[in-house]
């Protein structure tokens, strides 16, 4: 195998495929970035088995061929190297690949590569495509409220349910709630699958076009995969059955009060500095009076307090919340201003942006001595 | 006690004043920062008994008093805070101070202020002033040479020599050396001390004016001050024999080679991509026929090469060294080239400045097998 490519293309590819690089491996070849050159195309792939991802860039091939490089020792030349392109030259009988570029020549040990577990494209009953825009909010405005506890998988992934004329995007760690529902008429079929949280946020890391691209994604009963632009992302699929969040989501709510965004996240982050230090992050929440009393207390350090005007549309509440559950959907909220929708001191409690009807967060208040 | 400051003038203070602050305390007060309000001044010391740390900043002092707060929920409520200024309230029956910015109230816990060791300003045999940018000059070229050993503490602060017409500035951590002299003609007395590598680089990190200012430095036989601006910095000193660093200064070199300092700076942290992975990081150096030949290997990993162009007077080298101990100097010169002096493989060699006789670097060769 014998190619030339550009440096920052390179660079660019092996950022986005490591990521799918196994950092445990349960074999060594899958700590690996597979490189396969033909028809003035290079591919890099990288598998953990759990997720997967392809990148294509153009390469001036010489002679064709499959290698596999360490992702580590791969990136770190790559990244150091001082031209604007690099060759690669595979030696078979060395197990070893040149890499040269203006005065620096490297040679880096081979994997091999005829055992590593190529990923091969999805094809899949449900297919349809979606702007990466709207595919990023869907992430965007749900993901964070996904579980890291491993213990219950259904938590660590988001719903995906797409039915007639719509997608739907729904997670929750059983303390709070995110649902983001985008209207779409391609759709062709109906599937509820839960896509683990891992791939989702890859996703959002690398769509980072700036006019809006068409995603194509295809689904089977375990898995799924995600084609735009240059790449192709695969994963498996979490098994389980996603609660039924229609129970959740309250129908409706006695008071409504409407807040500035950046306001109020400003004040709750700022209260949050003395609640952070204790076991549940508590802050408490007085509405009342056109104003929002924010409060939050630890003997061992001291208090905080702050009021945030606030029209309030029914009777007054005071609720207690983990704070953390506050500040993260409103950093995902755009809108100037937001609702908060609360029933009683123990009842759930609604977090909606402003003119979104298809967006809700629900979150689970706090019991407090007060 | 009771004040108002500027807020940004506060948090300035607090990062400066904060690196003195224990994290793994003697007794809890010392993990505080203690303020002193009077006379339209804010005074701020903090102190582990090693090094201490006082700023002052520009106050309106309603009622002059002393407190000690917590350094870590301090800094964190302060950086946060919304309003330009700040006002303090200090609550002797709770023993809380009420910190107020706009909209926001906090109330910290207070740590007992009479226990707090206050810092007492140094009077020496020993003073003389330097300005800053030779003070910093003398730290970043030695103090990144000492060791961090601390079964050796001599090794791990920098030799001040004080003598009729100069200042010196020799580290060493047994494997290289960097020595760099000032001449000044403001000296009366000399000294010879052991300053801690960790008060000269908090100095380094905190002196950024761009005037150059005067520091007062003032030493004892176990103790030196450091005084500009609105700072005061005091350590202790290490006690013990520094080695005689005359004796490790070869005199003479065979080999001269120039080189440009950012192309060989560059091409060694390529190379040294492979050597990292090992356990001396070694480089192995061929000087001759008018370059340098820079190679690395790793059986496991891979190997590599690179050219440098080079002007070598004198016979030819081959060399070996650990690669951190070259390019940790070459970071600190800022002349296009500088000369690598060299006598046998197994000798010490010299990195100097161009144009620079007040400055040398020593640094041991490593063996190999080749």
């Amino acid at each position: 195998m014998k190619f030339t490519c550009q440096k920052t293309e390179l660079v660019q590819a092996l950022q986005i495929v490591s990521k799918a690089a196994a950092s445990k491996p349960q074999m060594p070849v899958l700590s690996g970035i597979y490189l396969k050159a033909e028809q003035n195309q290079l591919e890099l792939q990288a598998t953990d088995y759990e997720i997967g991802i392809i990148c294509h860039i153009e390469a001036e091939v010489e002679e064709a061929g499959t290698i596999v490089l360490s992702s580590r020792y791969f990136q770190e030349v790559t990244r150091s190297l001082p031209g604007e392109t690099v060759s690669f030259d595979y030696d078979a009988a060395a197990q070893i690949t040149r890499i040269t570029s203006a005065s620096a020549n490297f040679q880096l040990m081979n994997m091999p590569a005829n055992e590593f577990p190529t990923i091969t494209q999805l094809t899949g009953t449900l297919s349809f495509t979606i702007k990466d825009n709207i595919l990023k909010d869907l992430i965007k405005k749900t993901a964070f409220a996904c579980s890291t506890d491993e213990a219950r998988p259904v938590f660590t992934g988001c719903l995906l349910e797409v039915g007639e004329s719509a997608v739907t995007m729904v997670a929750t760690n059983t303390h709070r709630l995110a649902f983001k529902k985008e209207n779409l008429d391609n759709l062709n079929g109906s599937i509820k699958i839960i896509i683990p949280a891992r791939i989702l946020s890859e996703l959002q890391r690398i769509m980072v076009s700036e006019i809006p691209e068409e995603v194509k994604i295809i689904c089977t009963y375990n898995q799924i995969s995600f084609a735009f632009d240059n790449l192709y992302l695969t994963s498996r699929l979490i098994e389980g059955q996603f609660p039924d969040y229609h129970r959740v989501i309250p129908t409706d709510f006695k008071t409504r009060v409407t807040l500035e965004t950046a306001a109020f996240l400003a004040a709750v982050d700022r209260v949050s500095l003395i609640a952070r230090a204790g076991e549940y992050n508590v802050i408490r929440l007085e509405f009342g009076a056109g104003q929002v009393h924010i409060f939050s207390n630890n003997p061992e350090i001291g208090q905080a307090e702050e009021n945030v005007p606030a029209v309030i549309d029914g009777p007054d509440v005071n609720i207690a919340f983990n704070a953390k559950y506050v500040t993260d959907v409103l950093k995902t909220i755009t809108s100037e201003q937001f609702y908060f929708s609360l029933n009683q001191t123990l009842n759930p409690a609604a977090i909606r942006e402003m003119d979104n009807e298809l967006f809700i967060y629900i979150v689970t208040p706090v019991r407090t001595a007060h």
